[in-house]
């Protein structure tokens, strides 16, 4: 049977290079990067260098990349130390944000009483960026937490935009980019962020190894602790071969940027065009529709039939080889309705059963053809 | 030039079935294991084998092991959540415990204001039983965090002594078993532990990733907030191929429990007896001398001439291809005494070269004679 991946936003195959730099490492190179030894330096080389790599490729320095262990303990870490260490008392945030940011907010909220401001959205679930500033023009000492690209809607937000805003109401500024780091090309020199989020297995690296960039002298502190590593940011012996997998998969797409997000947006422009032909009255959710305003790798489709429901849809889908979700991973399968359409969607509009479907440059037209082809006759 | 590894307590050399079983998921098995589609699927089958695997082996429910980034991320995870969400008070250990309990240990003093009381150890650095009944004795909600095997002497602690007084004076118990877990043999229906920390990279397995024993019903809650994954305990997406090396890395140690453990017990006792014949009045720090009270894997040794420095060794063995250690890997180079024989020695031998010698089954004889013979002349 045809096998149709559609689902990279909730998780992306490995290159076959990132693979082979993994097992090279596994095989070659097993010091502990703190000890001093030649095997020890070895490892640390491996680590500084990735560290270097992927500074580079964002424009800042590399004291500022911590490694974390994916894309939600980089948001737990910046969240949590902006509370407990840099006293933050406020957190701007938005009800579209994923869960790692959501439920860190949440759980802050209650353990240490800060207050949480959720910032206006409009039916696009694009950023009112008027009444951010209003939000913003406060006395209390506040963190935006805003995120770069939506992963369930693909929506694009202007954070330099907000960078700058924030700097002038002298706020903190973090941007859950887990969605745009290794699809869109990010220069921090630019975007002042204070902090930004990253995950390797968004962009064809390996699960369980991600970054923060985290601005110098920030005063940020480690939420594990136990050991100098990441120069005292994360404690834990690193992953080395996944470190070095991370590096690899992110100097591929990023030396690839400009042809793969072409090839993309035409893989996305023809799923659009297709599904408008052969689904009469087929729509896209937030601003996945258009093609600067979200995400190439994103297309999230609400179907004009509220009658079958979302999950008997993906189950089809499944049974013809295809992958595709909900929303985020985790709503896949469940019968939960996605708490980003909830915020975005008119009541009528959420009955209606709603797709994620997301690319990647191993995706082809033939598989457009195929997918819309089963979506037809469900 | 020779090249010996005798640092495995920092960290082993990944076997290459495990590398073998890695690079195949990473090859074949690419799914998130929280996408309810086939992809989803095989790669939550991928990761529920693995917890399986190693509760067998543990002697207890699937359920009850919870996927870390590691052995420091773990002993952070049980700490944590023991005061913020068991409302423990009372935290009691030991001051040779590894730097992720006693940082984090130090850190939750500060952050909540909780008692800390550090167990009397003998000049073995061995656990005085009586005191620590003393310091059970007590109103206060308390946690014992002791661990199993220490990683720079060796010492193995009573951890089911330990366990039947927690119970017997209602306090919780986690161990810290990163030394022991794939070295040592585990009951855990006998050795009624509340929570237990283990690593991979520690017996030939990936590093980056580890596990938590949670008896069911503790309360625990994450840290790491986000995502359902690890039924609710620890957010984020799960590394699918270092979690098949781990349980690859575990099966392995632990199906060839016996023969390994006695190689390394002749591999221990020739060196030894070696160094006691060779370098007159040589000292065995804490219990790692003795082969009954210390794990087969690590001896650490104190020169009798306290003119030279260890690193100044440490130094010369690197430059003649062998790697150890002063004591944890993060004290390899630095000049920084170890905290633990800080503990347990008197000024006098503190002063005096101490080398920590950590074996795997991967190191034979041949490598003992080519240390010795090094060691003689420095
Ligand atoms: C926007 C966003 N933030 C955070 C995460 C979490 O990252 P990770 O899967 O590495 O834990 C994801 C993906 O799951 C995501 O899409
Ligand atoms: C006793 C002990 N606890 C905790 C750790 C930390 O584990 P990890 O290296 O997986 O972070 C180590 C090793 O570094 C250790 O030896």
């Amino acid at each position: 049977m045809q096998q149709v991946y559609f689902d990279n936003a909730a998780t992306t195959p490995m290159r076959s290079e990132v693979v082979e730099a993994i097992s090279e490492v596994m095989r070659t190179n097993y010091g502990n990067a703190s000890s001093s030894h030649s095997f020890g330096r070895s490892a640390k080389v491996l680590v500084e260098k990735a560290r270097k790599t992927i500074a580079g490729y964002l424009n800042c320095s590399a004291g500022e990349i911590v490694f974390t262990s994916g894309g939600t303990e980089a948001d737990n870490l910046i969240l949590r130390s902006a509370v407990r260490d840099l006293k933050v008392k406020h957190i701007v945030t938005s009800k579209i944000e994923h869960h790692a940011i959501l439920h860190t907010v949440q759980a802050l909220e209650k353990e240490y009483g800060i207050q949480v401001s959720y910032v206006n959205l409009d039916a696009n679930g694009d950023v009112d960026y008027l009444h951010l500033e209003t939000l913003l023009d406060t006395e209390e000492k506040t963190l935006v937490s805003l995120m770069h690209i939506n992963n369930e809607i693909g929506n694009i937000t202007d954070i330099k935009r907000i960078s700058d805003l924030c700097k002038t109401y002298e706020a903190l500024f973090h941007s859950d980019a887990v969605q745009s780091v290794g699809h869109y090309s990010l220069n921090l020199e630019d975007v002042k962020v204070d902090f930004l989020a990253a995950s390797a297995h968004k962009f064809h690296g390996p699960k369980g190894i991600g970054f923060v960039y985290v601005r110098r002298d920030s005063g940020l502190k480690p939420s594990i602790t136990g050991g100098e590593q990441e120069r005292g940011l994360r404690a834990g012996t690193e992953s080395i071969h996944n470190i070095v997998g991370m590096e690899t998969a992110f100097k591929l797409v990023c030396d690839n940027l400009d042809t793969e997000q072409n090839y993309l947006k035409e893989l996305k422009t023809y799923f659009i065009e297709k599904a408008s032909v052969v689904i009469p009255d087929v729509s896209f959710n937030g601003q996945s529709g258009s093609l600067n305003q979200s995400t190439n790798t994103i297309l999230n489709l609400r179907l004009p039939n509220s009658k079958v429901d979302a999950s008997m849809i993906l189950f089809q889908l499944d049974l013809k080889g295809i992958a595709c979700s909900r929303g985020s991973a985790c709503q896949s399968g469940s019968s939960q309705k996605s708490h980003v359409l909830s915020e975005i969607l008119n009541s009528e509009d959420l009955q209606k059963p709603s797709l994620r479907f997301s690319f990647s440059i191993f995706n082809t037209k033939e598989e457009v053809d195929y997918v819309i082809g089963v979506l037809k006759h469900s």
